[in-house]
């Protein structure tokens, strides 16, 4: 049997049958990162990340400066849907030989300059040579509270659903470099969609408010796109939920640059992914906490039971989300 | 500036230039694995290998398991170098569409069989598409206790220099593929060079006797040969080293296959690589704890004041160590 016939969630199902959890494995496969004990009381949070040239990132489009910084910012929005606190970085690098010295100082000053932003620090890594292409696989590990941590399963029927941001920018700032429409529309909106895309900014600090104040019940970045991280969280949690469409949070310039193309915007910010902005549920009761938090969050659905399913409410069609979003073999957290 | 024409060291030195040590780095980018501080009191070893196809492996020469196993022990043995415990494991797989799903299921059980052994787990990762080639990149994580960590940095002149295991067994194996000559030798014979060049052992016990019994000044794992290790020992140290050529063990099966080729076994025990032994400096007053300990070990040299050099003995002939092991820009932990 070959990869290209196989779903993902069924690799992930064959490695954890495999590889089952070791002792020490507070949370393992299967999440944004993992969750370890390697003291008591004290917990490292781990994820890592791996972009492949020509599969994940075009150098015609992304500078290498660009390349580093998305490449830690990846990394530290899966630790971020935790709660977590990401303090170090490992870089492993495959660099083919007529790669430039630029090229690699570039990176490394992009990787520092959003690393700085968000306490990490580069602690090692490997640099090999690449017969084709260069391939960027990033570890970041942080800390987080022993019993206190975000996960995928806590959501419960009557929570609400909410979002920081705003989504589909990531696949609008894409569109504007794969269909060659770049210079056709205001530098502002030309320039919020490429840094969404190129340069996004983990929710690093929002993930650790909702933590510490006790607001969310589950939580996903979203990297696949809203639908897919929505299942996630409904499959971990086993419930179910609606999504309305109309109050999912787009930017006007995604709308502009939707419309020009002929692309229906809502389809982006289900199935684009790369928004690296935090889907989370939370009881209704915490509404007059999270307003005080001045977090830019948007309810956008609510929790239902198991038997409903997972919809999307589209001008009052009921879509299954089971539709949207990636499914080639490419996962987070494995 | 392109990277082939740019030394391994230096391009070390530019990534250390951009992005400098950060607050709890106890040991950062340039020793075997980071040390790293979360906690007060506690401390985390990590490292990260990368494994590229055509690169580092030939699919022809080892197999799904065998790579799941030494992607694993090359990582185990920068743990083992700094006397810590390996406790977790992430890979990051990079696999191309027409992988077979038997491929990874082999690799993930290589990877659980050592694991087992070190006690060490998977406890995350990430899997991707590759255009050409398999990539392999793991992060280990283990844990050492605080202010008590191996290094590169501690040899001084009088100590003696000792390695564990036999040398030269890996370019050995290796020889016996690329050559062609495999069914020329005994079953014995093959069977040995092969596992050390697909299935090595890293010293994980024998780095944590030297660290806890308080022998070793220094110490560096056989990953780029012995002439790079001692010299990187003697670099990060500040002084000389000299070598004795007729005492570096090596094994009968290793001389056997050097003879039949016509090669030069010690030259094979000195710039081969992948031995994944472990080479150490302790001071001769150690020697009586040394020898208690039933350690495979063997003394093969002597540190020197740094105005000496670091030379090998071969046949009475000095030859200065600059001229060994591998300097294209591979390196492990930065």
């Amino acid at each position: 049997m070959l990869l290209e016939d196989f779903s993902e969630p069924r690799l992930i199902q064959v490695i954890k049958n495999i590889c089952p959890e070791g002792p020490g494995i507070i949370i393992g496969i299967g999440d944004d990162a993992a969750v370890l004990a390697l003291e008591p009381g004290s917990r490292i949070v781990a994820t890592s990340d791996m972009l492949v040239e020509g599969i994940h990132f075009d150098r015609n489009f992304i500078s290498a400066y660009q390349l580093g910084w998305k490449s830690l910012a990846v990394n530290l929005s899966d630790v971020a849907a935790m709660g977590g606190t990401p303090r170090f970085a490992l870089v492993s690098l495959g660099l083919t030989e007529n790669t430039e010295l630029h090229f690699v100082e570039d990176f490394y000053y992009g990787f520092k300059r959003i690393g700085e932003q968000f306490t990490t620090y580069l602690c090692g890594g490997d640099t090999v040579k690449s017969p084709s292409g260069i391939i960027v696989s990033v570890t970041v590990l942080g800390s987080i509270e022993a019993g206190k941590i975000l996960t995928r399963s806590g959501a419960r029927p009557g929570d609400l659903v909410a979002v920081t941001g705003v989504l589909g920018s990531s696949a609008a700032g894409l569109a504007l470099f794969q269909k060659g429409i770049l210079g056709r529309f205001s530098p502002e909106v030309e320039e919020e969609l490429k840094k969404a895309h190129l340069e996004p900014l983990p929710r690093v600090r929002e993930g650790q408010i909702l933590l510490a104040r006790d607001i969310a019940t589950a939580a996903n970045d979203i990297s696949d796109g809203l639908a897919v991280e929505v299942r996630e969280i409904a499959a971990a949690s086993e419930v179910g939920a609606i999504i309305y469409g109309n109050k999912i949070p787009i930017s006007k310039a995604t709308v502009t640059v939707a419309r020009f193309l002929g692309e229906d915007p809502l389809q982006w910010a289900l199935g684009g992914g790369e928004d690296y902005e935090l889907v989370f549920t939370f009881p209704p009761e915490k509404m007059g906490v999270l307003k005080e938090l001045k977090i830019p969050v948007t309810i956008i659905g609510e929790i239902k039971e198991k038997e409903f399913g997972v919809f999307v409410d589209i001008d009052g069609k009921m879509c299954n989300l089971e539709g949207y979003g990636y499914d080639h073999f490419k996962k987070k957290n494995q």
